[in-house]
């Protein structure tokens, strides 16, 4: 069977945008493939690292939305990335072969500096992320790993690494696939990217009734003012997330928007009842794993301990072959 | 009592510029401080990641050398890099906030990217190897650092992690200070130099009949061309080696060579000898390490115990400031 690694950042509790963007295909890889899904609180530092103060509980947080999510722990190995330290070794060994040029020329790492430039992230640690990135998935052997269009780049740089290892001190290395998500991309409450840093997203755990205001303040067709007027679906943020939760109407929503026969009040209304029913099976499994977080504390270490059994051996063979003791 | 941390990479056997430039102060501090030293073999990828051949077997060998030298595993700490994960573990948390242009304005950065034009190093980790060095110093909260003239940039920046570690997650790291070492600096057989690329070195395991022919080979003052010539001694190769070999009859030699008494054959056999009387018992307590590598390699499995009960302890504290789980 084939080995599949991906992770997620703890920036924050996850929201509906990491459920469709990650999480729904990780549920469904667990049953196809050897999957290990980790919570990368290391690189959270790497633009996190002037205030750590949440990083702790977020990567608990997130740990039990992927649970919640249904992540199984008896089907996928779950663990946190900085109780692996095999990965951290890898990484140093990495460094050791992988040349300046490879990493300033990530497109990545030109668009971050700007977006974030708020932030001081003109550290060595954040130029260095993706060769974490090529030890995270290397040192699983992992031959599939489920990314963004955007994260390419990062996993062509994996590969690159894995054949300079390679050449260097002998053959270990698989060089990783891609595979790029059918990813549903979910917009904000607002209409924008769903992002954290602008106020719109829906969390997993959100109160049913924070949902409700949240999708009763969404803005509709600014063209619509009477609830006769013809609506133009596609510029609805509504309609949007119909799409995504109200397969099965969809097709009659749309219809009945385009000749006024539905208003926005009670097309707010049906796309919050489907919310609803896609939100209270997770967020009562939810409940359940915040009363017994032994059982979660329990999955992390069993976790860990699964991943550093794999992680530890190709650690070995890669330290023995560069040369190290 | 101060804890000091020193290193030496495993570039090969160790010769008597190592010696005299690092060593023999070791053997002194390790009666006055608690000491911490390591062979720096991570260090040793870091220019050195295209052969790595003998990087295992160097490594062992010098620890032979340390021991032969007179460092006392009763009364240090002495072991091999790679063997305490920790070291990287907070190089990679150090990483994280460690601005990249203090690692570029590094003095030895672009000394060493000039030297070594021939090599490929414009590699990540060569780069940020002086942040692995603040690691290896501060993983052990090490006060004192005996160092060289040239690596006091080096201290300088241990210092400025340190600081900008407490200031963002609170105090817990010293401001290791230079032990400046009156280093003996011991010119190579050639008159450069000694080192190991201009193959002018003397090893401190070298055979004797080797070490006659180098000094009998030796560079004496090129204006004396008969025996009873007046010497210059400041300009003659063998006699900077009785600056350091001879010191009871430095004196007597120099006044010798300067009235034209002693033939600069009888001049390189008395360093001869006293370079014998030098050598024979760190040669004979080698070929005893050699017949017990048994012993040796306890030393560096007690040795690592030993520094990973430290580190462990600073890495958990560090981690958990960072807000790592």
């Amino acid at each position: 069977m084939k080995r599949v690694l991906s992770g997620t950042r703890p920036t924050g509790i996850l929201h509906l945008g990491n459920y469709f963007g990650a999480i729904e295909s990780w549920v469904k890889l667990q049953d196809q493939y050897e999957c290990y899904f980790f919570v990368a609180d290391w690189h959270a530092l790497t633009t996190g690292y002037e205030d750590t103060t949440n990083l702790r509980e977020y990567t608990k947080q997130v740990v039990i939305d992927l649970l919640a999510s249904g992540l199984d722990p008896n089907k996928c190995t779950i663990f946190v990335q900085s109780h692996v330290p095999e990965h951290v070794e890898l990484h140093l060994l990495f460094s050791m072969i992988t040349p300046l040029s490879w990493l300033y020329r990530c497109p990545t790492y030109k668009d971050q500096m700007r977006e974030l430039k708020e932030k001081n992230i003109a550290t060595y640690g954040f130029l260095g992320y993706p060769c974490l990135q090529a030890a995270d998935i290397l040192i699983y052997k992992a031959e599939l790993v489920p990314v963004g269009e955007d994260q390419l780049p990062h996993l062509e740089l994996t590969r690159e690494i894995a054949r300079r290892f390679n050449y260097l001190y002998g053959q270990i290395f698989p060089e990783p696939q891609p595979i790029l998500n059918t990813v549903k991309v979910l917009i904000g409450t607002d209409g924008r990217k769903m992002s954290k840093s602008y106020g719109n997203t829906i969390a997993l755990s959100e109160d049913l009734e924070s949902v409700r205001k949240k999708v009763m303040n969404m803005v509709t067709d600014p063209a619509r003012i009477r609830k006769n007027d013809p609506g133009h679906p596609e510029v609805c943020t509504v309609f949007a997330y119909h799409k995504i939760f109200s397969e099965d109407t969809v097709d009659e929503i749309e219809i009945n928007c385009r000749e006024g026969k539905i208003g926005c009040v009670e097309c707010k209304k049906k796309l919050f009842d489907n919310l609803s029913k896609f939100l209270e099976p997770i967020q009562s499994k939810r409940k359940k794993l915040e009363n017994d977080i032994d059982y979660v504390l329990g999955v992390i270490e069993e976790g860990a301990k699964k991943a550093r059994a794999i992680a530890s051996q190709t650690l070995k063979e890669a330290k023995d072959r560069a040369g190290l003791l």
